[in-house]
Formats: C-alpha cells, structure tokens, sequence
C-alpha cells in the first residue's frame, strides 16, 4: 500500500530558491583574483544562475548535456552549479592541474558541449587547441568580463567569450523546471592515480541526500548564522558538497577564489568572519603555519574540517591549544558525492580528555545516516570490528555510485551492490574507521601486510620531520620491504639510524622500514595529494639497487 | 540522462540497524507505570523489533495491514514503530484521549488487524466490546507481561493476550526486508475538531527525508550526545518524528511512559540528564511550576522545544532567566508528518538581544529546507511577507500529505499540489510564519477579520490571568463580536474593566473584546489544545442573550 504523501522530486534547483527566498541576508564573498573581494546575495546568485539559464536554452543546451568547466571557488562556478543542473544539462568540473593528456581525455569523453575557463588557466586550453573541437566543444566561456579575454589562437577553432557577455541581456527571473531526482546534474572524474580517469555520474536524489546527511550536527552541521569556506576546490567532488549544503541551511559562503595562499585564507577567515572551513591537511598545515607567525585576531568557535588524505595527529591538539580552533576530521571519495564519515563524538567518549580526543582524529570518522559500510578480506567476509582488523572498506546508499559514465566495467563494484573504495581500514566496535592504507599502497612483505600510512604517521610525529611516504620497495627475499622518504623541516638536522630507531616500541620490529632516504620535496597533486605512485616509480628499486653496491 | 548512483530506497528499518549498530551505548530509558524505570540499548530495541516482526508474519500479517496502537510513550512502543513498519505493515497510532464514538470510526476506518493496548487503557477498549471485532479486529495485545492482561469480557469476542507472550521465544535476528520507500509505513487521525477524524498515511520516503531535515542544526539539531526526552506522546503525529529523528543521529531517548505528570518529567530531566526535550506549552507551564517549586540541579544546556499550540510570549524568557534553559518554537501538523517550521536565529537577527528575541519565540519559525510555504488570500493569491498582511498558509514537500486515506476529497489540497493547512497567519520579509488565527477561528466583524490568538496573547500577558479565549460569538449588528473567556490564576483576582481596560493601545479599538466571562476551567484536547469549538457551542450566542436581557 502506498503512503499518500506528495510525490515531490529532490530537485537541486529547490536549493538556490530556498536560499534566495528565506536567506536574503547570508552573503557570498568571492576573493578575486586581481584583489580585494566581491560580495552577493543568494537572490543575486539564484538571478544570475537564472541568467545563465536561459542563455545556455537559447544556445540549445538539452537536459543530458556536459558542460565543462575549468574553474577555482567563486561566484561564477556556483551560478554555473546551479544554472547548468537547473536546465537539466550536466556541469562538469575539470580539475586544471591535472596532466593535459588526462584532461583532454577527460573533455573527449565526457563529450562536453561548452567550456568555461578561469582566465588563469586559459593556457591549459591553449595547449589543446585544436583537441577541444575534435572532442566536440563548441564554445568556450571566460569565467569574466570582456575584458578578461584573451587574445588566443583558440578563436580559430571556436567561439570565445565572456561570461559577462554570455548572460547579459538575460532575464533574472526563472521557473525551474522540474526533474526527475535520479536524472543526473553533474560530473566529477577520478583523479586516475592508475588507469584513466573514471567519470562519476551524480544525481539530484544523490546531491540533496547528501547535502541533508552532512548538514547534520555531527557532521558539517552548518547553521543559518555560519560563514562557511570551502578551500577544498568546487571541481573536486563537488567542493565536497559544500555549494549545495551551505546555501541549503542558508548560511553564508566564502569563496577564496583561484589558487588561495595561506596567506589568502587567513585574510579570509578574519575579514569574512568565517566560522568553519574545509581542507586537505597540507593546506591546514600551511594555515597553522601563517597563524603561528602572523597572530590574528580568529573569530570565535571556528571549525575546520580536514580530510582528502590522513591528518597528521599533532594538526588538531595544535589548531586547539594555539587558537582555540575545532578540528574535525571527514572521509569520501568522488564515487561518495563525496562525503561519508565524520569523526565526532558519541555516548562511549563524550568525557574523552581532550588531548585523547584530538589524538583520535587520525580516524576518518564513523558513517552518517545514509551510508552503510562494511570491512571485508580477500574473501568477502567482514572481518571484526576490533580497530586491530584490516580489511577493505565496502560503502553503499543513495548517494554511492552504481557505475562509472559510458563503463561497462563492474570491477569496482560487488555483485550484490557494494562499492569497493580501495581503502584498506580497520573499524572499532563504534564504528570509527581508521584508513591503514590503499589496497594498492599495502607493502607485502614476507606474505604479510604492512600499513605503509601507519609507519608514515610515526614519522611525521618526529619533531625534525616536515612530510614522510613510505612505499613498498623490490626485496629479494621478503618481495617487497617498507623504504621511508622523508623531507626534513627547515633548520632541523636528524640521521637515518635517528629515524629509524624512532620506531621502536612503536611498530613490530619487522615493520620498521629498512632504509630512509632524505628528499627536498616530495610531488603532491592539485588537491594536495601525495603522489606515491610517482615515488614508487621513482624509488622501487632502491633496496635492491643497493643490495648490489 | 540518469544519474549513475545506487538506486537505494530510504527505509524505516535502515534508521534501527544504523542505532543498533554504530551507537551501541546510546539508551532508551523508560519511565514505567509502576515506578521506576528500564532501560535498553537500541540493539536490545531492535532484537525485540525483529521478534515482533517475527510473530507478526507467523500471524499471517501482511504489507499494507495495519496495526493498531492505543499507548504511551515507552519502549513496547517503540518497538511497534520498527517491528511493524519493519514487514511493510502499516503503525497506526491511535490518541486514546479520544472521545470513544471518535476510536470506534478510526478503528473501523483503518480496519486494523490487530490492536496493541497499554494495560491503563484497557477501558477504552472494554467500553468498545464488540464493536472491534465488527470493525475486524482480530487480536487484541496488552503492553506488558502476562501478568499485565486483565480479566475482560473482550476474551469472548477477541484473542486477548500480552506483548510479552506474543514476541516470547522469536529469533531477536532479522535480514529487514526492503522496500519501495513510497510505500505506507505509519497511520495517524487528524483529531477531527470538526467533522470525522482523517487518516494521513506516511511513507518510508517522507519519515527518512523529516527525519534528515528535522535533525538539522537550525530545527531539533540532535548530536549522538543527545538525551532526547520527546513529552509528545507517539500517538500524536509520530511524536513529532522524534522516535525516528532521534536513533538516526544516534541520541539516547527518554521516554516518559503513560500520563506524565510535570513531577515526573522533572525527575527524569534531572535523572536522566536529558538535554532535549518537546511538548506542548501546557506541559512546559507545569514543568516551569514545577521547577520554581523545587529547584532541582539540570542538566547544562537543556533545550526546550515548544509546539501544538502558541507558545505564550513569556515562557521562553521564564525558562531562560530563571533556569537557563533554551526554548525554540516549531510547527508542524498531522498531515505534515509533522514538522515543517522552526524558530531558530539567521543572519538579520543573530545578534538581537535576548529579551527580543525570547519575545519572538510567539512565532511558529521558518521553513526548513524540503518544505515550501506560501501565504494566499480568498482568490489564492500571495499577500506580501511583510509581517502584518494575513493569509492562510499553504504547504508542499516531499513529507506533505497529497490526500487523506480513503478519501476522495481533495477540499484540503489546491489544484497545484499544495496543502492547505487551516493556518491563518503573516509571514515577514525573512520568512518567519506567525500564527495569526485558525481559519475556521477568526472573527468576522462589521466584514473585517479579527485574530483571535492576538487577542488571546494580549489576556494572558495580564498578571492574573491564567489563562484566555477568544470565539465569535454573534451580535445582530457585526455578525460576529470577539468575546473572551478567562481563567484567573489561583489567589489573583481582577474585574471586567480591569481586563478590558488591559487592552488599551494594544489592538486597535474595534478589536477589543465586547465582554469577559470569567471561567473556572477551559476544555483541552488529549494532546493539551484548547477546545475551542466547545467554547464557542457554549457561548456563541452570550452577546446577544445578555443583550436581549
């Protein structure tokens, strides 16, 4: 028997009117990228997204289609959010620090109608040239005003132009018309560390679920009266979902605009009175680092979320004890829209002592309400949720996806509906999951496993160390050996037998890595990722080329 | 073009296994009849869910059957929520405060197969003897143990038996089955002031996306942390959705068991350490006495959450200066599953000062993101948010009801798809809605609308008033006239023109009350609404009769 409620669509579109509608007050500040800082209203941003809107419909942009964007966090790419999925077409965010190959294969095959590009990264689509028509675009839109375009060998392929000049003329006001929620409103690739990149497909249903989920008081839990940052960038998974969830509870954005410095952000969060942000950890770091030399005066109760990678566990008890800042730890992916857990208290350690606390949140989270997860070894069965146990991390709900855009290939997934994240984790009894690794960063040593981030987390704790990977090296006999790469702080001096003999009592002795090699720099992609399959590539075969010395 | 994202329903029992699992010290404490109190996990919950569910299949009880409650808030109750729902039978919730002519039509509406009856209400099913087993039901089952199960002559038309003795020896382990989440999954009567009770039938989709929304940090804004007390007892609309909002974050429930009195809800705020709890202002009036007569230590940070009825302007700031306890307003109703607006702060006022904005907790709130409202005049209309213009509100949602069971009237619902609710209210430019009147309570005099609530608002702001109403009653030339009727607090007195006199510069002359009755007592309705169409019954006709003496 069916229930008798209204049969009413998740639509994305309900999102920017109800902030336009009920939220007129909040405020979205962009930093530009010439200085200083513009500031709207979400009426001005639903109005310009409306602008858009018709502009895209007059240019004869059908519901399905991609339009790609190359794009930092400002207002443009939030109006692109919301005009592009409130035609029904497909916004598509391209990250533009990713390899050219990777991004023409990207734009090839999401098969992108439009192009719209932050004036600074006009030379990545200069370097493609005439690719980008033969993959099918049509137009390219500089994220700007007239003037902001440049003069560029492109105008031969295609038409170029301002945004300014695309929505001019348009009227602000708009009926959005209605969806299915499962049709799709945007695109997002994986970064492709192995293989291609693999394009996930979200829906409205996915979007605003997500959105409720994170907004919750354990999670993000945004309020009306919050100033939210994003610095995690709006074309990688969604900006964490922040475009949609923020404006959904009607709290005010800040957005840092093309390619932030620390600086920048700490301008930011003093001028703007941001409340809460969200990053990858080396950006909190560089944070931790311009508060410590620069002193400013932090509104108070600022909350900041980290996540993308393992968070050192010193960043929260420093961000705490030095300016009274929260730090809370997140986990997702781009197949999880992105977001699934969230490291916060619960009955069994709402008393933990602080520095305890801060210690735990080296955990990725538990899950909220709409994921379900499950650890499982090679043979598919889960194994205890002990925080000892390893195992990869299976994830499914509403906002996971089922397939990869024009995939045939199920291998990520399970038959019976899981997603395969890739993550090797170990869970406790409460359900905080702690990342040990990859699957494809595990070192197998001796037909045992070693956690390659468990021994990186050891080191990076030694007052001299600023960053450490560890990668399975070639062995001879044990297969493959832990091999440390470490880049020390700036004025700090420590020897390998130093390192090395940091780890004991910390780690089974067959554990410890068996050589470190001191690095200035290790490589990191635009997200802040540490790029390990590069240093693989580069250092494999250390242990085994010295063997033969 | 479809979105690739798993194509997962939103299901009641994904709320339990998600408590059960993730949230094991989480607690769902009881107040028993008896005295004392029990507590259980909600794996404890859901093992005895699960052995419901159990007996309920072997009992032949199909999806779409419905399931009959006349109980309190406790644990048994609890697990009726989720053992029913969890086999897609229908939970249908009856208020036993009901007038018995008003139980017979709903149990003979819904057709319920089976009731479940708390041991205190057995005589109003004993005054409904055979009529139940007419209206189809089959079994009858007393809420506690076979001790529990009284002597009654319903033995000779029904199978009498206890809860105890019906889920007793079930396997406390259940794969939930899955299913379409726009399928029925709870059963609640509007209270039928006028004409027969109406079924709202809910569904799966709408009690997961109220439970999302109602969980946001600017409407209930429950942490796992939480010590949720919902006064509001679960025949009434869902308690508030508050038995699925609450183990979907993971909070301990505090269940106050059958008739609280203010004594025992002040005990088990203190002995429990609850941190949240709602009801209607009656209740919060007694609790307020009651706190004032003993000063118990609370619980830091208890907030308070004020619905059903308008909260009184002072009870906010009484609770707040005196106790520190924080109040907020919510609305909701039966065929809104139930909430749709809260009083929390934004950016236009959250800095104004606290007397003011306690003074603003007399308004009902603002829309949370999933429902939509709009304020129509006669000919259908928006009249302007500009906080004076009157209007009835209309709403739509996914969690908004589309029709009523078994009925083919659709008088309650505009061609385009939105409810009406009765409300008679003004919204400001920042979308706070102000209840100004029911529709069917406003006074019509000389052609102009007069509210009745402001009128009632103005009385009970009078020291020695304990409390007010206002009706139409006829006059031979206005049509109508607003007369009053009030309760004076115990030990005060005050006179006619001293009340009248009260309203001077308040409302506009016309507006002032044509008399004052001076009461005893005004009749309630079970969940503690003023009965107002009783009053009117009684003295509708007091202007004209007192005129003609």
């Amino acid at each position: 028997m069916k229930g008798l409620m209204q049969g009413r669509d998740l639509n994305v579109s309900d999102i920017i009117r109800f902030a336009s509608r009920y939220h007129t007050h909040a405020r979205v500040t962009t930093r530009r990228a010439g200085g200083g800082r513009v500031v709207h209203s979400y009426p001005e941003i639903e109005g310009r997204a409306a602008q858009l809107a018709h502009a895209l419909k007059r240019r004869g942009i059908l519901p399905g289609a991609r339009i790609g964007t190359l794009a930092w966090n400002d207002h443009r790419h939030l109006e692109l959010y919301y005009g592009v999925a409130g035609v029904g077409a497909i916004c598509h965010t391209i990250n533009p620090r990713l390899f050219r190959e990777q991004i023409a294969y990207i734009i090839a095959d999401a098969a992108d109608a439009m192009l719209f590009v932050d004036p600074l990264e006009m030379s990545v689509v200069e370097e493609l040239g005439a690719q980008l028509k033969a993959a099918g675009v049509a137009t390219l839109v500089v994220l700007g005003e007239d003037e902001d375009v440049p003069e560029t060998a492109l105008k031969g392929h295609l038409e170029v132009i301002s945004y300014e000049a695309l929505i001019a003329g348009e009227p602000a006001q708009i009926d959005w018309p209605r969806f299915d929620e499962n049709e799709a409103v945007s695109l997002c690739y994986t970064s492709g560390t192995t293989g291609s990149p693999k394009g996930v497909l979200y829906s409205h249903r996915a979007v605003v679920l997500h959105g409720y989920s994170t907004n919750l008081p354990d999670f993000f839990g945004l309020r009306a009266v919050d100033v939210a940052m994003p610095v995690v960038p709006m074309f990688h998974v969604n900006g964490w979902g922040l475009p949609y969830s923020a404006p959904m509870v009607g709290a005010s954005l800040v957005l840092p605009g093309p390619r932030p410095q620390a600086a920048d952000l700490v301008d930011l969060i003093t001028a703007s009175g941001v409340t809460w942000s969200a990053a990858v950890p080396t950006v909190w770091l560089g944070v931790l680092e311009r508060l410590r030399a620069t002193r400013p005066a932090i509104p108070q109760q600022l909350r900041i979320t980290v996540g993308g990678a393992a968070c050192p566990p010193h960043i929260a008890s420093a961000f705490h004890d030095e300016f009274d800042i929260t730090v809370n730890h997140a986990w997702g992916m781009t197949e999880t829209t992105p977001c699934g857990l969230f490291n916060q208290r619960k009955v069994e350690n709402k008393d933990m002592p602080l520095a305890q606390w801060h210690a735990s949140q080296r955990r990725q989270g538990r899950p909220t309400f709409g994921v379900e997860i499950k650890v499982v070894d090679d043979t598919g069965a889960e194994v205890p949720a002990d925080g000892v146990s390893i195992g990869e991390m299976l994830i499914r709900g509403p906002w996971i996806a089922a397939a990869y855009f024009k995939s045939r290939s199920q291998d990520s997934f399970t038959a019976d509906g899981w997603f395969r994240t890739g993550d090797v984790v170990t869970q406790d009894a409460s359900g905080y999951v702690e990342i040990a690794d990859r699957t494809k960063d595990l070192i197998k040593s001796g037909g045992e496993w070693i956690s390659s981030i468990a021994l990186e987390n050891i080191a990076v704790a030694h007052p001299a160390v600023e960053e450490a990977v560890v990668i399975a090296a070639r062995h001879a006999k044990w297969d493959e050996r832990p091999l440390l790469l470490v880049v020390l702080k700036p004025g700090s001096a420590a020897g390998k037998s130093e390192i090395l003999d940091w780890y004991s009592g910390k780690v089974a002795k067959w554990w410890v890595p068996d050589d470190v090699v001191f690095v200035n720099e290790l490589p990191h992609t635009a997200t802040g990722k540490l790029m390990k399959a590069e240093v693989r590539k580069t250092f494999s075969d250390y242990i085994i080329a010295r063997a033969q010395k």
